[in-house]
């Protein structure tokens, strides 16, 4: 397992750990504060990945796929949770748009380009791609429906009635029903639909129980502490670089938080194992979106920092839009580097809009 | 044929409908006169779907799919006719929207759910499938141009210009045209894309014209009593139950007029006859937008009682979202009971929607 | 060459350009003269067609496609470019949509139609068709987030502040790359994907280079002088037809351009050549987004005649529709006369909604 840890270029980023710490006592209110933190999240956000893995093969398929389904985006959770305590509810809802469109289009994006230049065409299982793209598009219309309500109710998307906080409530029940039946359907059916994991990995040694438990559990706490610190060191940051909390959420924070997304799905893309590349991007973003944003919503229901389904236009255009793009580009169960192209070209031009989004009051 | 009728459960039901007259007798403005009322006309719209089946068969290919066709969805026609009768307009577009939504989410979520259970996979006809979601699609353009109209030009959806009447009486045409042409092709074709008939029942004798007419003239001539039962006793029941109009449309009402449906698909569906199944609720949903709503726009004009093709935006988002959610799901020509699941929690989120879309007014 | 030009019967229509100059001589504002520079528009778009594949021959295949990708709807471009001169921004962007929209829709359902009558089903080569309208997606996206931007944070479609122009400059030139992705992976893949040629006119010796240079000048020459006239006299005949510059620009000025695609599109479809039609139909619609309408926006910045991508909700709602409805009915790789219907039925539901939208100011 330290060899697994050792072997991965990018846990050098690990070092930006400890200076985050030098940083925040030497000058309070530098931005590279934030700028460390930040990095030191990537390479934490695999361990906790790789922990959790370890820990699902000692625990069988069942447990572990559940584990898997469950930890496979404990990063994002953390760094949420922490938001959520300070209160950054909209840095929450724009971290879980990036999550999602980040997934669709970058990392699907970049595994189309990376793995068609110098190929044709790559093929991929079409069923398990469309199948995960019809659950993200539920999750789509849990997001849709709440704005519907505000602006058509209301006439703008700021009037927040007691409504939609019950239809957040409830939606979140359903989205989180719909997934528990599709871990059920995924361990009858003997495969992982979320986080598959690579043929190569399948026969290696497993970790033992306890390094896996002690990786994780050192992980867990390492990422809670530099999620506070991240978050902490948020607003000298916005006022350095004149970026938004929208932008910070949408493009930043979702970048460290699917890092290791992107690493897995890239180099899987390379090997034109292409299937599991589409698993790893299609399925985290459905992850994100019928498992971490609703258990997102009954946790701030149940700290009584309420958080609903309601987001902005931007945020529905935004994922509306990518899943879209998405199910039209996996439904031929081809793809080559133009269309890798057009996904990140799409990313690019969703990112360029939330950066001209002016910050509000 | 009055053994079909009578080998049916449902049709205990038909009690329902003396029970309304005496408790309307009994007591003006029960709520169990609307209760009573709603009971007695799901058998009823099996009843039609039966007499016009049997009239069909001895009609021969061309007229008894015309018939089909057309008298198909009487029920949802008759009970919408009576509603416009009463003035309730929105009434009749919720319950267009409601039977349109409830085919494509409610019926084809639980085919698939329940066809699915215990076994992995099951595989239907893919192009049949395709070609109607395309159809349903053309609703879709039709129903959402009057509302970007309303919406762009006077900045909200309750202006109702002129040109929106306008809109919709051409749409109107323009969608039977293309019904008539769908139902032409299908005779061609030597298929009825909208009202399959089940492997098994081809064989069965037809019932005697004589046989046939009587029923459908009986369940028409009921059908029609017990809708005006049920529109004059709507107040007392929204009031008693805090339901509001929309709520009713969409989910009451709709689930009424497609009981048949329900019945017919779930039964196939079960018996692994999946194209079968998803013929009937793609296609009766087809049929609601492309042949029922327009027929109903055109004598709302006929009548004086002028209905435009104008939804509200939670309306057009809930059949905009089912067709799109529809077309993810059929493109791979395979389901399994998580994508029932999945057809099944969107229909809920929409319908937790309407329910607490407040009165108006 | 001369044989090839003398053989179209669309040529005839060239008489209409000494018509147009005669009638603006004899009198100043008459509608005729509109009509006229119109219909001497629709042969010169043709041979522009002509003379760009004919050089494009001769060039080469990677220079060749390169002219036919950039010539390919150098008709449209230039009537643009002579609009913009004199201030019809709304002109320009409306023909923008209607050539995306006249493409899909109208070229389209008519191969299907014309192609299908007589026949069960075509087939067509589904993977080019699905890429196609990706890329056709993307430019979707292009267009919607401008329009979001707008709508949500000024609450109209009529505020048009900087942050617009800006996105609007920067996703032309996206656009623009993912284009230039696109030919560059057509080049390596020795196919042209938005201009494919014929089977049969492949084997036809091709014309010499001075001659179809100077066929190539003497319509670009012509279209221009056509052009200035047309949108000169656009005021009387608006005036007298009561047509908007929005309905000129989506249904006429559209055709007018499209009239070369319509004839190949609808004669390879009645050969069976489907994969022909679908290409020529969806590929010009692609060219139009992806380079046509990003070129106008960097020229429009260019002489200072600011032109952002920011469409109206009808044309954004029409684009949106169309692309959708395209990527629902070429999925699965076959075609009927119905289909076409569909497809012709959603335009003309389009165009009346554009017929009915009233003159702003």
């Amino acid at each position: 397992m330290l060899r697994a840890i050792a072997s991965s270029p990018i846990n050098i980023l690990l070092i930006a750990a400890p200076a985050s710490w030098i940083l925040a006592w030497m000058s309070h209110g530098s931005p590279w504060v934030f700028i460390t933190a930040a990095a030191s999240l990537i390479p934490l956000a695999g361990l906790i990945g790789l922990g959790t893995e370890q820990l699902a093969r000692r625990a069988g398929p069942a447990l572990g796929g559940f584990l898997n389904a469950t930890f496979g985006n404990a990063a994002e959770l953390i760094i949420a949770i922490v938001a959520l305590g300070r209160g950054h509810v909209e840095l929450v809802k724009a971290s879980i748009t990036g999550s999602i469109i980040g997934n669709l289009l970058l990392v699907l994006g970049l595994s189309f380009f990376v793995g068609g230049l110098g190929r044709r065409t790559q093929k991929f299982h079409r069923t398990s791609a469309t199948n995960t793209s019809a659950m993200l598009f539920l999750g789509v219309v849990a997001l849709v429906m709440p704005a519907v309500f505000d602006l058509s109710l209301y006439g703008s998307l700021s009037a927040r009635p007691l409504a939609i906080d019950r239809l957040s409530f409830w939606s979140a029940l359903i989205l989180m029903g719909a997934y528990a039946g599709s871990l059920i359907y995924a361990f009858t059916a003997q495969r992982d639909p979320f986080r598959p994991t690579p043929e190569g990995q399948r026969d290696e040694p497993a970790a033992s129980t306890g390094a896996a438990l002690a990786v994780l559990a050192a992980a867990t706490v390492l990422t809670t502490i530099q999620a506070e610190l991240l978050v902490g060191a948020m607003e000298p940051a916005l006022t350095r670089f004149g970026f938004t909390e929208l932008f910070v959420g949408v493009i930043v924070i979702a970048l460290i938080g699917n890092a290791a997304e992107h690493y897995s799905a890239v180099t899987a893309a390379r090997r034109d194992e292409m299937t599991l590349a589409v698993e790893i991007a299609v399925g985290s973003s459905a992850q994100i979106a019928l498992f971490v944003a609703p258990a997102l919503v009954l946790y701030s229901f149940a700290v009584g920092q309420h958080m609903s389904l309601l987001f902005n236009a931007f945020e529905i255009a935004a994922i509306a839009l990518s899943v879209l793009a998405t199910c039209i580009v996996v439904v031929d169960g081809e793809s080559n580097w133009v269309e890798g192209l057009q996904l990140l070209s799409v990313y690019l031009i969703l990112a360029l809009a939330f950066y001209f989004v002016p910050a509000v009051g």
